[in-house]
C-alpha cells in the first residue's frame, strides 16, 4: 500500500523504497527511459521507468490510476526543478500496477481552464483535478476549520444543527418547496437562513450558538448566484450592538492573520449607512479608492442653471464625480445616449449625465460644456465650482441630479466602472470596514409598501422607538472592497416592538399570527437580549481564493438555470411520485 | 455587561463584584430576604436579594430574564450545596434589571421529562432549557468536534460539502422531490445520502473526504426515524478493506476513550453476517449476552418429529433457544396464540413455537412438552438433547422451525425480548464489533427482484465475481450494544462490474444509463479503489447521552408525522406560489 502521498516524498527518503498511488499526469518517453509525472491530491512526483523492465510503461497514458513502488533518487542536475517540492528527486520504479485505465478525457487537465466552463461542469470530476479547483476547496476546508476553532476554543460557542425542512414564510425571496406526502396540501420550505430557529435557540438559552448552514433561495439567478449557498450563522445573547461587533472583528482579524498574512486595524473602520451613501453611493462601499461623491447641492442653489435648480428646488440633489484626467480618458461619445456609460447610469434611473470638461490651464481655467451650464456660472461661480470639487485641468466633472436614492445609486455604479476603468483602486490593500445605522425600512415602490432592508427581526435603534417608519436599525454589514462579507443585527426580543415591525411592513395580525405566531409567543416566555451574523462563506472563500467566481469554490455548483449538468437535476419524476405527493404537474 | 457564567461564580471570587445574566430558575420569599436561582446554559447560581433595597425582587417571577451584579459571599454553612458547583457561594445582589419578563410558562422547566411530548414540542424552546436537553445538544457537538478534530489532524481528511438539492434515484427508500420553478417539469430530490458525490470526488482525486452530511428519508415514520437525519459520511481512496476498518477502529477507539473513558479492544471483534444471523438471528447482534440461537437440524433429522422432519426435509431449519429458568418464567399462555411472545414472533413470519420444558432433577430429567414431541424422543435422544443445549431442570427450549432466514430473524427477535425480560444483558459492556462479508443481494419478494442489501455501489468479493447473484459484499457494519453505529463498504470502481450489478438488480441498461450514466462515465476517466463508511450521528450521540430517542439529542425534531409543531411546518401555501412552480395540488 501507499507509503507517502506524491509531493511529501523528499531528499530525506533517498535511496529508501516508496509506494506511491495517483493519477497519469504527464508521460514522455524518452527512447529508452520512460518519464511519469504521477498526481494525487498533495500534488506531482517525477517517475523514471525502464519500459525494458516495466512493458507496462509504454502503456500508461494520461489520467491512468496506477501505483508504484521504487527507490528515490537524487534527479541529475540539469532536471532539478525547483518550482516543485519534489523537483529535487525523482522514483527509479521498480513495481508498478495499473488500478485502472483511463479513457482519453474531453481536455486535459491542466488546460482545463482554458475550457469552456459547461463541458467542465458535466465533466466536473475532471475540472475537481486540476491544482487550482483542488486548491480552492482545501482553502475552503481551511477557512471553516480556522472559523469552528476560534468560535469553540476562543469564545465558547457551540455547533447546533438546523433543520432544513422548514416552514414557508412570505417575506423575503421565493422558497424551495417540498410537498408533504404524509400531510396531504402542505409543504415545507427549504430555508433561507436558519434566522428564526437561531432566534430561538437564544430564546431557549444556549447563549452562544453558530452554525455552517446551508441556505436556499429560489431567485432567478444573477451573475455569480447559487441556489443553494453556505453562510457561517452566528447568534448571541446578553450582548449589545458594539460587543457583538467586537467579538467580530475578532474573528475576522483571526481569519485574516491566519489565512493571508494580514493584520487589520483594531478597532476596524465604520462608516454609517447616510455617509457610505452620501460619500460612496453603495452601502457597500469600496474605499480603496477616493472618487467620491460630491454634494453640489448648495452651490448650485446659487446658480440659474435650471435644470438643476429645478430637481434641487423639487427635493432631489445635485452631486458630482471629480474625474482626474477624465477630460482626455473619457470622450462625450461614451456619456451620450448611446454610449456605454449612459447606459450603465441609465440603467439605474437617470435621464443623463451632465459633464464639465476643465481645460486651459491652472492660471486660465477653461470650461467645456453645454452652453445653458456655461452661460449660468458667472467668474465667481467658477472659482468656487474649481475649489469645491479640486479639479484642474485635463480633469472631467460628471454630474447626477434626481432624487437622493437615484442619484446615489447610478453614481455610486459609475464611480465603481471608472475606478476600474482608470485603475485607481490600489489592488494591494484589505480594506474592511462596519456600515451602520441602517434604516430599518426602504419603500417598495412596486408593492407600495414599506420592507426591512435586513429583515423584520431587526431591531430599531433604542433612540429611535417613536416613529418606527424613519428610525434606524441596529444593524451591521462587514464590507470587504466593496463586497458585502457579512450582515447582522441586534434583534427584537420583545412582542410588542416586534409585532410594530410587523405592523409596519404591512403584515396584518392575521398574517403575522401564522406566519410567526410561535416566535411572537416565545418572546413571552424569557426571551434575552440577543443579535447575531451572518457570512456569506462562497463568497469569502472566493475572495480570499482570488477565485472569479463562487462557482469555483464549490465542489458541485449548478448552471445560472440552476441545474447541475453533471448529474442532470432536476429531472423529470413519474407521475406515481407525485400522486404520492398529492400534486400534478400543469402543462402549458 | 455579564463577568461571569452563572456556574462559574466560585470561591475564587469571594468579595469580588460580579455580573450574571440568566433566567430565574426558581424565587423563594424568605420573609425580609429573596433567594434566587439563576441559570444559564453553564447551570445554576444563587443569589441572595433584599426586597427592602431592591423592591423588584417581590416581581420577579419564574424564566424572567435578569441580569444581576453583586458581591460574591460564602453561604452560610448550613446552606451549602454540594451538589452545585456553586454550591459554596452565593451573590449579593446590589442591582438587578429585568432584561424580558416572562408569563408562566405551560410547564415548569426542571419538570419538563415528565409534560406530554406533543406540548414539549410546541414550547421547544422551553423544553431546551431542562439541563438534560442542553447537555445533550452539548455533548452531540463535543462529539462532532471530536470527529472533526481527528479526522483532520490526524488523518488528513478535508470535508467537502455535497449539494441538498440533487438528482431523483430510484433505488432505496422514497425521496423529497422539490420542483424546479424555472425548470418546468423537473425536479430535485433531497439527498438520502451523499453516496453518489462522495464517490465522485474520490474519482476527482480528494483521497480523503468527510461531511457531517444532512440526509433525507420520506419513509412511514418508524418508532424513532426522522424524515432529516445527520450522518458523518466519509469516502477514502487507495485503501482496502482492511485499512479501512482499521482507520474507523481508530476513529472510535478515540471517541470512546474521549467520550466515556472505555477504552476499546484492538482490535474489535468481527463476526460474518452468516455466523452473526445463525447465532444472533440479526445482522446487528447484542452480544451482551449469550441466548444464542442453536441450529438443532442435524439432531431432529434422526427424530420422528414429522412437523420438524418436514421442515427440514423442504430445506428449512429448525433451531431454538435454551432459557434458563424459563419454565417458571415463561407460562405456555405467552407461548401458545395469543400470547404476547406468540405474536412477537408472528409478527416476523413464525407459525407457532414449540416448547420443551425441562424438569425433574438432574439425575432424573422429565421433559414436558406435546405429545407428539414427546413421543418421538427416545431416551438417548433425550440425553442428547440435554447435551446439545446445556439445558437443566427449570429451563425452557423454544423451537422454531420454518426457511432460515425467517426463523434467524424471529429467534431473534425473541431472543432480544427474552434478554431484555430476564435481564441478563451487561448494561455495564460497550461492546463493539464488525459484521462482515454481507451477501450482495437479498430476495425482495414483494418485487420479485434482487435487491443491494447495502447499496448497488458496493463491491463484491474479489473471490466471487464468477457469480455475482449469490457473492459477499466487500461490506462492513460497526454495531454497539446490538444497534447499527455505522456501516460501509469497499466500492466499486469499475464500470464493468458496476453495469453487472445493475443488472443483478433489474435495473435495465437503459435506465442505469438515464439514472447513473454519469458515474458509470466517470469510472472510465480514472477512478481510484475506493471505499467509505456512514455513522448514523443522531443514534450515536442518542447512545453515548443515554437518551431514550433521537428527538432528545437534536434541536428541532419533527413527530412521526412529520410535522414541526412548534413552527407548524408543513403548512399550506399560495395557489400562486403552487403556479409558479408548475405544480397543482391534488384534492381527493
Amino acid at each position: 500500500m501507499r507509503t507517502h502521498y506524491c509531493s511529501h516524498v523528499r531528499e530525506t527518503d533517498l535511496d529508501t523504497v516508496v509506494t506511491v498511488a495517483g493519477w497519469v499526469d504527464r508521460r514522455r518517453d524518452h527512447g529508452g527511459v520512460v518519464f511519469i509525472d504521477l498526481r494525487d491530491r498533495s500534488g506531482i512526483v517525477q517517475a523514471v521507468l525502464d519500459p525494458q523492465d516495466l512493458p507496462v510503461a509504454s502503456s500508461l497514458r494520461s489520467e491512468y490510476v496506477i501505483e508504484m513502488t521504487g527507490l528515490v533518487k537524487s534527479r541529475p542536475a540539469d532536471s532539478v526543478n525547483s518550482r516543485l517540492a519534489t523537483g529535487q528527486i525523482e522514483i527509479k520504479v521498480q513495481a508498478l500496477t495499473v488500478l485502472n485505465p483511463a479513457k482519453t478525457p474531453p481536455f486535459t487537465i491542466a488546460d482545463a481552464a482554458e475550457v469552456d466552463e459547461k463541458l467542465r461542469l458535466v465533466y466536473r470530476y475532471l475540472d475537481l483535478r486540476r491544482a487550482n479547483l483542488r486548491e480552492n476547496l482545501r482553502l475552503r476546508h481551511e477557512i471553516v476549520k480556522l472559523i469552528r476553532r476560534y468560535l469553540e476554543d476562543e469564545l465558547e460557542f457551540i455547533e447546533i444543527e438546523t433543520p432544513i425542512l422548514t416552514k414557508a414564510t412570505p417575506e423575503g425571496a421565493r422558497d424551495y418547496l417540498v410537498p408533504s406526502r404524509v400531510n396531504p396540501g402542505q409543504w415545507y420550505a427549504l430555508p433561507q437562513s436558519p434566522q428564526i430557529y437561531k432566534q430561538i435557540l437564544m430564546v431557549a438559552g444556549f447563549d452562544r450558538y453558530y452554525q455552517i448552514a446551508r441556505c436556499f433561495r429560489d431567485e432567478d439567478l444573477r451573475a455569480d448566484r447559487q441556489p443553494e449557498f453556505t453562510q457561517l450563522d452566528m447568534e448571541m445573547s446578553f450582548m449589545d450592538q458594539e460587543s457583538i461587533m467586537a467579538l467580530n472583528e475578532g474573528l475576522v482579524r483571526h481569519l485574516f492573520q491566519k489565512v493571508q498574512g494580514t493584520t487589520l486595524p483594531n478597532p476596524l473602520p465604520r462608516l454609517t449607512y447616510q455617509e457610505a451613501m452620501d460619500r460612496y453611493g453603495s452601502d457597500k462601499p469600496d474605499t480603496r479608492f477616493g472618487l467620491e461623491l460630491l454634494d453640489m447641492g448648495e452651490f448650485f442653489q446659487g446658480t440659474k442653471f435650471k435644470v438643476f435648480a429645478s430637481v434641487l428646488s423639487g427635493g432631489g440633489v445635485v452631486k458630482c464625480l471629480a474625474i482626474g484626467g477624465g477630460d482626455e480618458k473619457i470622450s462625450n461619445t461614451r456619456i451620450k445616449p448611446g454610449g456605454d456609460l449612459f447606459n450603465l447610469v441609465a440603467q439605474f434611473g437617470a435621464k443623463g449625465l451632465a459633464f464639465i470638461r476643465v481645460r486651459g490651464t491652472e492660471q486660465e481655467i477653461q470650461l467645456d460644456t453645454i452652453g445653458a451650464l456655461k452661460d449660468s456660472l458667472s467668474a465667481d461661480q467658477i472659482s468656487q465650482l474649481i475649489q469645491l470639487t479640486g479639479v484642474k485641468p485635463g480633469d472631467l466633472l460628471l454630474f447626477g441630479a434626481g432624487p437622493r436614492a437615484v442619484v446615489n445609486e447610478y453614481l455610486g455604479r459609475l464611480r465603481l466602472a471608472l475606478g476600474a476603468e482608470l485603475g485607481v483602486i490600489d489592488e494591494s490593500q484589505t480594506n474592511l470596514l462596519w456600515v451602520t445605522d441602517f434604516p430599518m425600512f426602504q419603500f417598495n415602490a412596486e408593492e407600495k409598501r414599506l420592507e426591512a432592508l435586513h429583515h423584520p427581526f431587526t431591531a430599531p435603534h433604542p433612540e429611535d422607538l417613536a416613529d418606527l417608519k424613519t428610525a434606524r436599525a441596529q444593524a451591521y454589514d462587514l464590507v470587504w472592497n466593496g463586497v458585502e462579507l457579512g450582515g447582522g443585527s441586534v434583534r427584537i426580543h420583545q412582542r410588542a416592538i416586534q409585532e410594530q415591525v410587523f405592523t409596519a411592513i404591512g403584515l396584518t395580525p392575521e398574517v403575522a399570527q401564522t406566519q410567526f405566531g410561535f416566535l411572537l409567543e416565545a418572546f413571552e416566555y424569557g426571551a434575552p437580549p440577543h443579535g447575531g451574523i451572518a457570512y456569506g462563506l462562497d463568497r469569502m472563500v472566493m475572495l480570499f481564493a482570488g477565485a472569479a467566481s463562487i462557482r469555483e469554490v464549490m465542489a458541485f455548483p449548478k448552471t445560472q438555470k440552476a441545474q447541475d449538468l453533471m448529474s442532470e437535476a432536476p429531472s423529470t419524476v413519474t407521475p406515481q411520485q407525485l400522486a404520492e405527493l398529492h400534486v400534478r404537474q400543469v402543462t402549458k
